[in-house]
């Protein structure tokens, strides 16, 4: 029985799973009856396999041989037979495409007696061994493990002997030669002898595709995208066809849409005399695929035929790669093809009105994250910018400025106020002041998960990471990529949301798709991708059952995010309103020594909030605003204990007296340092401390409520308490904030519903929150604070020091930060809305912390039924998207990880 | 239908709940035919109704009319009828005996006019007119609350008016005289007319009781001792019968054994001609019980054998009030006896002894405070100690030290070497560094909840709060209580196990239970309650099913809690190893820049760390060890930053030169520096980051074990991972500790077990055991750590901030660091166990967080059916009575909080 092997006659598209996505495809053109050379797939099992046992089973190889003979059958010719050679590709082909570590054996079945017996048949002896050398070139390196370096040494001196520029200048008896001195550091470099036995070098082959399975590169990759090391690679074994014989062959691959823009049309590449990998490498100058149309127009016409076949079976754009032999067309592979944000939602949205798609569907071949690259601000299309290299894009955003190369130097020209671009070769704890104070960094190595790609977007700071062409002389105070030296000072600009770095300074453009959805676009830059995303925004809204608010913390951040799309303010956080100038006011607070001081000074604090909830609740008109009580400890305003130790030390050792003032802040700093401020005296402590900084606070936000109503704005308060642990203390704290709503209300004669919530964010409140439900109109997740505090990761330290290493071993499959530990942190989450619902079903239950803004963490939301999420006002189309996709996705019972990596 | 009130002749001992403890026990001794002056209770429900309803009800009125009526048919008097008049007591009775929070009005229903018919009816002006004046005494401050010092001032004007020295030398017309005087007071007080009529005084009598439940003392004594607020108080009305008539009356109390001893006999004191309070109030000088023979021995054969009989009956020995009216005698209170804690231990052992009770019941009356307490070290009791007066015993042992008035003075003693002891009126955040730098801490106000109570027994240190009668002049650097005046640099003495404060230096001795469970004990000073403790800790151990273990990071102290009964070390923190001296070696470790560097240093931690091990191994021969590895952030180990930052700067204010390794250090301390070290780079993941470091602690723990072996020694170690929250941390980092072990192991070609375990001490860990489990030999909840996550609450910072204001405020019923919080960090362990079993049910699991020690922690991680519990070595004994009593008390299905509050 076969059981690992299946021919590409069994199966369809949907077996990915056993047979690899490129297997399944293959099946699926055959069904179609599309000209597939014959051919069959190894499948992912017997890849698990392989890696657990560590090594070919007999009984795969005795399924493999069944496969051959039937393979001889169907084709007619004989593999390893120099009377009529049958030929094979081998490739890799896992369920999820997996680009850049794919491997590939052609010709594999070739040896001089069959190159020769080739060269009889066809009477094209160049390509014959042109043939022989590229499997010799393609059997070392992929199946021996040799660098190109070694190999590109033999070519370039066989090239120059031959008193030829290239390859192509090379007749059959050089490629020969070429092909021998391969063999020679093969078995120099292996210390075995070479193979020319047709079946050892396919077994060979097959072991070197599972391999790759494990290499370096495709663990990364799979790492990167979340996809399961389990899975295995199926493996395709199909007969040649070849692109390399005569004028009337070649080789193209070709899209049925532009997958740049999304626009109808065929687009692709053909390349005369040449086979599939020449396409890939660019190692000559390729035609577009219109100039087929002039060298064969049957074949091109054929394949214009299929490609409308394939799109319409598909029902999605379809990447094809096609080998045209001495005048006959064969397909060799198709898939849903890759495409860029913009191509996505074209793609799907004209699919749509084609009738050939519902809307449903179209949501899935879309998501959040591309709506995102969509709205980044970017760099001007229009200038001449000079694109020097690439990177990893590891934190999104288009950064410009001085390269500088180390940390000092970057908080040195930023006090100056100089834009800077930290370039490091990686980054480590030492950097992060330099980090902070520049506009990008950018790193020759590490990927994602580096310290400097986690700690930028932490920050939110734009980062290219592993940028390996970059070379980083530290000391000399320059990079150089090839000929291009970059040194200190020079200006930069790095786009992290596409990798790409380019000399001199590119203008910075907002991205017309947020212009758009902020409404402020010139009806003339309208295009269709702000069309298909607006189709898509508004379907969102119109399905979703989460609403999506936002974090606002001044008026100007909530009109923004109104505009796009904001249904209420989730989090404005009141201790933004004491920073900058303001600071001062804390300072004093504290410094007072009588109650008539304290009493003034939280006069003009309440004067100053009140105008600033005034502004956003005027914003907000008819939308309700919640608003999170002071939360940080106090010592955060005040001056750095050990800058003003310093400070005072210097001026002891100068003989100057300190003032006062600071001898008295300086007292004050040590009494409320805390070991640990994030759970030391902040939140609704602070309020239990001192009663009335909180009742400044909610006498303000009803003060301020009133005032817009008589203003003619529909006012929907909502406070929050943070860091709630207990019923008792929420009940004792709420009452203290109720009594002076209550006073506020009566001093001014009227009513107003100002509701009361508690925040989840602390272990606790979440495992006893049926307690705390009795005395709180809402409960808002502050999934923030409460992964530091389900894992004991202090996220400041955290991001800087181990994440990074965590990340990188795959201690973490991601950080908890950007995306919700559903495990763990979503337990906690879960316990507490089962054991809420079973006392208050129907409170409202929200999100706010920046994981509302995380598409894998607001599916995860929507499957536990919240009310809403709330994000950063630039996240909010992203996140209404998403809930929109959360919802069909979760009507479909598809998950959203198998989605995002289809 | 009664529901509220009921007579004496309703009821018994077990209807505490309803009736009140005093109303329990008066029905019970009703039902034993002993002589009780008739009575009937008001119910707890009553009051319970009260207090909602915030005054009395018509119903219950009407229920107390017809007590009333019932009582004037039993005893043949009538209520404010001056024919033949019944007065009555008004005493409150709650559920759990209250101490001085007793509130009661004798006397009830007099009148000049009734005063006068009772001085006509027995013949006795004196009495007659001295029961006026205390009932209008007792109705001013109990019902009016009108203050002591009011009548204080009335009184000594009318004996001095008199020409007498004292009370008992004025006459009939004196005592009527300052009865009226009293009334003055009370009505210019109360602006109202005094009321003579009988009713009144009562139901105003009943209503003064029933607020009573709601005064501050009530309150906090009840918070003190956890009894619920719900409860309400009983109220008993009895007829009064008098002590006060004559030669052949008085009153006093006794109790069947010496309640400070336990010693057998009748103790108690007898006050001829007085009234119940005059005892309590030793106001006269009373007489020895013994003297009564003398004088009554009818009544004191009669009281022997009522004694006898309480004490069969309730198989405890009792505390007894009675009066002998004009010869006969009435029994008015009984209750099961208040007694130290030696008399606990012996009572209940002589008990056991002599059949009446079982050694199970015996359990019940003994608990782990009290063992506590015989083994704190006391002071000497033969020398002339002074004592000058009392506070509350915040936090147990005995400090002598000179008096310091402000935490600078504290720091600079403390410096030289002086021993000092810290009196504040009460502390503050401000005071934590002197509080560090004394012996004990002496507080005028506050209790067992101020921020003095918590910091101090937080940080081990012996502490008096509350002690009223000081005085504290702060500015002038002294200290009054009454006429004694104590200065700073004076010498006191401080016994934070029972609030005595002496003048002087007093000896500290070590307790003769602990030395005698250290096996140390001088046989000539056995005693009985050695005997007795010794018994039940037996009786513990054999019945206890968790085990008890210590935390010990020495030999010394493994020893210790060795001879104190451990039974293995439950947690060796061997970060305290890298203290003191060993400190420079973790300096040079994070300053060294080359890896032979690095090398050398660890290779001399090695060293130091194999030592420790075999040491503590050798002591624990046969028993297992459980070692923890690295906890704490390294940066811990290093110079301050705020001193280093101070310190630099000075030298370059001075113009010197820092050091390069000074300068190497500040960088390094700079780098290593973190917001929040508690949830910062620590345990495992340090682990993951430096393995070095661990493997090397992993080595030296096996090769000190197998050098132990070597010598005979049996051992068990325990290799303990901190802080883990994720499987798959623990999966890697355990594989690089086993591979260490297996190389250590297969060098020295042996074999031994090292079992590796998981503390659980992050939410994250505790919700997800069961994953963890796989990777598990053991678990070990890290109560400290975990109950610090689950309520953001970092205990440095807590308990010198918020965290006393919120036990004042009843925010939390009591510290979650000293006892464990059953409803949050509780179910989260609950959580734990429950996953863990349903994978892996026999894993092992213990705690090692200071709840261990704590008796109502241990009761609940009985609950749980952990395996053993570990504590320091001094709280072992207490541990092991507390499992015993725990295992008992579970089989009785009576709760640990019943019994501790009973």
């Amino acid at each position: 029985m076969q059981t690992r092997v299946y021919p590409f006659s069994f199966g369809d598209r949907n077996m990915g799973d056993l047979l690899g996505g490129k297997g399944a495809n293959l099946a699926e053109m055959v069904k179609l009856g599309i000209p597939v050379p014959d051919g069959f797939t190894i499948s992912t099992k017997a890849c698990q396999e392989f890696l657990t046992s560590g090594g070919v089973t007999a009984e795969l190889l005795e399924e493999v041989d069944i496969a051959v003979e039937n393979l001889q059958k169907s084709t007619g010719k004989k593999f390893g037979d120099p009377t009529n050679p049958l030929l094979v590709s081998v490739r890799s082909g896992a369920k999820f495409s997996m680009p850049g570590m794919m491997e590939t054996v052609l010709n594999v079945g070739i040896s001089p007696e069959i190159a020769q017996a080739l060269a009889d048949l066809t009477g094209d002896a160049r390509f014959a061994w042109d043939s022989y050398r590229r499997f010799v070139d393609m059997f070392g390196r992929i199946v021996c493990g040799i660098s190109n370096e070694r190999f590109d040494e033999v070519r370039l001196a066989v090239i120059a002997s031959h008193g030829a520029s290239d390859l192509s200048e090379l007749g059959p008896e050089a490629l020969r030669e070429l092909g021998e001195k391969h063999i020679a550091v093969i078995e120099q470099e292996t210390g075995q002898p070479f193979p020319y036995d047709a079946k050892t070098q396919l077994q060979r082959a097959i072991e070197a595709v599972f391999h790759s399975w494990n290499s370096d590169r495709a663990q990364l990759y799979r790492r990167r995208e979340r996809i399961s090391n389990d899975l295995g690679t199926a493996v395709n074994v199909q007969m040649m066809v070849f692109g390399n014989i005569g004028q009337t062959s070649g080789t193209g691959v070709c899209f049925t849409r532009d997958p740049s823009s999304g626009d109808l049309g065929a687009y692709g590449d053909y390349l005369p005399m040449a086979q599939g990998e020449d396409v890939v490498a660019g190692i000559r100058n390729s035609l577009a695929l219109a100039d087929l149309e002039a060298i064969d127009p049957t074949s091109f016409q054929q394949l214009q035929e299929i490609m409308h076949r394939l799109e319409l079976h598909y029902r999605d754009m379809c990447d094809i790669e096609f080998t045209i032999e001495s005048g006959k067309l064969w397909i060799l592979q198709t898939r849903v093809g890759k495409r860029t944000a913009e191509a996505a939602f074209r793609i799907a949205f004209h699919l749509v009105s084609e009738g050939m798609i519902t809307m449903d569907q179209a949501m899935t071949r879309i998501n959040g994250e591309q709506l995102s690259q969509l709205m980044f601000p970017q760099f001007d299309k229009g200038t001449g910018k000079k694109e020097i290299t690439r990177g990893i894009a590891a934190s999104p955003g288009a950064a410009v400025g001085a390269v500088v190369f180390d940390s000092a130097t970057a908080v040195e020209h930023a006090r100056d106020g100089k834009k800077v671009i930290l370039v490091r070769r990686e980054t480590s704890p030492e950097d992060l002041a330099g980090m902070v104070a520049a506009q990008g960094i950018l790193t020759s190595r590490g990927g994602k998960t580096s310290h400097a790609a986690v700690v930028a977007r932490g920050m939110g700071r734009a980062a290219v990471c592993g940028a390996e062409q970059i070379i980083v002389h530290h000391e000399e105070k320059y990079f150089s990529v090839g000929d291009v030296i970059v040194r200190e000072g020079e200006t930069i600009s790095i786009d992290g949301t596409t990798g790409v770095i380019f000399a001199g300074s590119v203008p910075v453009v907002p991205s017309p798709v947020t212009t758009y959805l902020e409404g402020k676009l010139d009806p003339k830059e309208f295009s269709p991708v702000i069309a298909a995303v607006d189709q898509f925004l508004r379907y969102a809204d119109a399905v979703r059952t989460m609403s999506v608010r936002t974090n606002a913390d001044t008026p100007e951040d909530a009109n923004v995010a109104r505009r796009l799309g904001a249904e209420g303010i989730g989090l404005t956080r009141t201790e933004h309103m004491f920073l900058g100038e303001r600071r001062s006011l804390v300072e004093a607070l504290v410094l007072a020594e009588k109650d008539e001081e304290r009493h003034e000074i939280i006069g003009q604090m309440e004067k100053l909030q009140f105008a600033d909830f005034l502004g956003i609740f005027t914003e907000m008109d008819g939308l309700p605003v919640t608003i999170r009580l002071l939360d940080p400890p106090l010592h955060e305003f005040l001056t750095d204990r050990t800058t003003l130790a310093v400070k005072i030390a210097n001026q002891e050792a100068r003989g100057e007296v300190t003032s006062e003032r600071e001898g008295a802040m300086y007292r004050a700093v040590n009494r409320w340092h805390e070991s640990n401020p994030m759970m030391g005296l902040r939140g609704v402590r602070l309020g239990v401390l001192i009663p009335e900084l909180f009742t400044m606070q909610v006498r303000a936000i009803a003060l301020a409520a009133l005032a817009a109503q008589r203003k003619g704005v529909i006012v929907r308060p909502e406070v929050m308490i943070p860091l709630v642990a207990s019923q008792r203390e929420l009940l004792y704290f709420r009452a203290t904030l109720e009594e002076e709503i209550h006073r506020v209300l009566d001093e001014n004669d009227s009513n107003l519903d100002i509701k009361i919530g508690s925040m989840i964010e602390t272990p606790r409140a979440a495992i006893t929150a049926a307690k705390l439900a009795d005395y709180s109109d809402f409960f808002s997740f502050g999934t923030n604070d409460l992964t530091q505090l389900t894992w004991a990761f202090s996220r400041d330290d955290a991001e800087s020091s181990f994440l990074p290493r965590y990340l990188d071993l795959e201690l973490l499959p991601f950080s908890p930060f950007e995306s919700l530990d559903q495990d763990g942190v979503g337990l906690l989450v879960t316990i507490a809305c089962e054991e809420v619902r079973k006392v208050k079903p129907k409170l409202k239950l929200g999100v706010c912390g920046e994981h509302g803004g995380d598409p894998l963490s607001i599916h995860f939301f929507q499957s536990l039924g919240l009310d809403y999420v709330s994000c950063s006002p630039f996240r909010v189309p992203i996140a209404r998207l998403e809930a929109g996709r959360a919802f069909v996705l979760q009507g479909a019972k598809m998950t959203a990880l198998s989605v995002s990596n289809a």
